[in-house]
């Protein structure tokens, strides 16, 4: 385990869990500064001559593009390597396509794998001269969306997250971005972190300490500062964990009444895609107190702050 | 239906139809004067710092081909996103997508769609500092491919359309090319439209209001100033439109011969892919009276013009 | 056949065949001298306002990624157009795909083929100011792939091939590498050429003219300076003509007790993606001698050379 008070330099970014809070905070503060840039503005020279691979071994398009965009917005060259369609049809492992990129010349590499921690064995392989961003593994970590929902809630909330009350709700169980959610929110000193969701979408026991576990989501919902509803597979249904989708969303989804519970000025995030009508309501996910798009504002700042970090500029 | 004087700059180009004589005359001229850059030479600073999606539903790769090319050489960043191979799968929205790519700081977008007015139903919910390009709706509008034809009319019939005779062959029905090149040369006052095409290839009455409609193509082509061929899907086939492709062409396909009936210097125009040896020939294809690459020189101007229209620079 | 002193510019590059040895030799000096710049560092303009265009009717990544980085990296403007995703769904043929990109403004054509000599047919009608670098054509060349070898053999060996023992192993019959590399070898003057292979991967014997052909991979290995692997595909088992991988591995996988036979100072080639465990075995692949992943490296250097050379820049 990281020493708390460690401000080393980030080697790579694969899960939040050892980061310190100081590390955390330098690469929040690093990103609000950077939300101008990741808009479109201002300088674009910090990673000039630099390539930046978007190593996609599962399909994505928002969170590609986001990383995309953020490296084309601070000068980087950017290649899409969209592994299903590609080489790998030869049979050619993960590892040498890391190595013939990275004798291409490339030395940022973002990184997505259906398989957990795959991530995490392709960046041991990497030359010194590498950094890898995990852009999500399996349902292990995603902690560049971990980082832009801190920053979205630093925002509202402000720097000192002791006072809050945050409810994750919905499929923690598989949910990459839950996990990282739970690092960020325990480092950041979070005041109460509570986990919703039926008892089959739970994760084990040792994931849930520190947390509150709540059996209904009014409870979880009680004078919340801050709701993080997660996205429900429609694999879940098939495979037997939740009844059918109206009764998750009879029991689990967000509509403006239940929100009421909630403390007045809460903020309702989503990592999206959302199911509409299912997790979430429109009236909750276009209404005031919605703060999704800001989440994916914030995602092209964190994922600069990230990349800058990494590259050593 | 707008002001036919109208010259309030555009917010969407979605369609040519209700757009200015003066609207079209000063784009037109916008993208004359664009041609040099449009093949890569002179300043990219226009849109420097400026996010153009491509966004597709709807496969393409001429069309948005010449729109990232458009883009690039002005300067902006160039996003593609294909939508079947994308998040979609997950049952995103293509509003909600629209709103995560605003959100990350694009704000011109390209769009093309297989339904007809999809695109408008999606510029309906673009943010106010967002504006959308139709790059092609179901049957219903081309506009960027309209306003290339219309250039290409001009560079070789000069800017006053009253004295020409206008021929418009093939699948009129289906094309959503036709529908966008009638609205302009009506605009643009063409002296004469003709529509020439089996019945069954005809659209509504109603559309084919002010133009000649000419059973067979001899009657079209005769003294015509400019002839534009449409592609003939193979649906139309397996759809019982057109009982073969042969007997399409032998009544509908531009040889040399029949061209002779035309004027000896009528252009011959095809928005491609073209289908040669159905709706023409090689001979015509390839001889001396085909626009039909100086139509794709075009349109990478055209589509220049639009998006610094768009993009109010 | 080309005069062998030629030095007039290279027009395409589309084989090695007939390039005289100081047109191969001034190109590995030129990508010898770009070595910094492959790696993304160095000025940027030599092709700026140029578009490149990556046409390629046959699935690759790698490949294209070279060629993609070695276009950016000189400031180009870089299309990718991977044909099955594409209009020629609708049937357009690869020359008028040509020449819309052309009238698009595109002049460098980097072009896959599955076919043999499709690239050249295309090349056939590629305007005066385009040029085509055959990236790949069925079994027929991969003139960068030759390139790039002779490059890494340079430079590990000197300018002089004369005293070298060359041993190309496996496939030769399907490879196109191994074609471009025997042309090369041949102009530059490779003392022995060994080619090894089971008898029903050897080509005809026409190509093995001025080769020693060895019936054992022992045999191809004594004292070789330079050992070339090449690509053992699955296809050879299904038609019969390898008994199967197991077997092959046995007779023709190079092992490190295999290499020892090999001069101490030899080099060990591969053009990837390699069949780790089949044709090559990890202890060479990832051992000292092994010079393949410096091919990738050169492999941008040359693209570079090349892109150049036929910009006339």
């Amino acid at each position: 385990m990281a020493d708390p008070t460690d401000t080393a330099p980030l080697r790579h970014l694969l899960t939040l869990e050892h980061l310190s809070r100081a590390t955390l905070e330098t690469l929040l503060s690093r990103a609000a500064a950077l939300r101008p840039q990741a808009l479109g503005h201002g300088a674009r020279d910090a990673l000039r001559g630099r390539t930046v691979v978007n190593l996609f071994f599962e399909p994505s398009t928002r969170t590609r593009s986001s990383f995309q965009l953020a490296a084309l917005r601070l000068g980087a060259d950017v290649l899409n390597f969209e592994v299903a369609l590609s080489s790998t049809r030869k049979g050619e492992s993960a590892v040498d396509t890391l190595r013939n990129l990275e004798a291409m010349g490339a030395s940022l590499f973002v990184v997505r794998h259906s398989d957990s921690l795959a991530v995490t064995e392709l960046a041991a392989h990497a030359a010194a001269t590498s950094a890898v961003v995990n852009a999500g593994d399996g349902r292990n970590a995603h902690p560049t969306q971990g980082l832009l929902d801190m920053l979205t809630i630093r925002q509202h909330k402000g720097e000192d997250f002791s006072g809050l009350r945050v409810a994750i709700v919905g499929d923690v169980r598989h949910s990459r971005v839950a996990r990282s959610d739970l690092h960020a929110l325990r480092t950041l000193g979070a005041g109460e972190i509570r986990v919703a969701a039926p008892a089959a979408l739970l994760p084990d026991a040792a994931e849930l300490q520190g947390t509150r576990v709540c059996e209904r989501l009014e409870e979880a919902l009680e004078d919340a500062d801050v709701v993080m509803m997660l996205r429900l597979q429609r694999e879940r249904m098939e495979e037997g964990l939740v009844p059918s989708l109206a009764q998750y969303r009879q029991a689990w989804g967000l509509s403006a009444a239940r929100l009421a519970g909630a403390r007045p000025d809460a903020i309702v995030m989503h990592p999206g895609p959302m199911n509409r009508g299912v997790e979430i309501e429109d009236e909750v996910a276009d209404g005031p107190r919605s703060v999704i798009l800001e989440q994916v504002a914030n995602g092209v700042a964190v994922r600069m702050a990230v990349l800058l970090e990494l590259a050593r500029v």
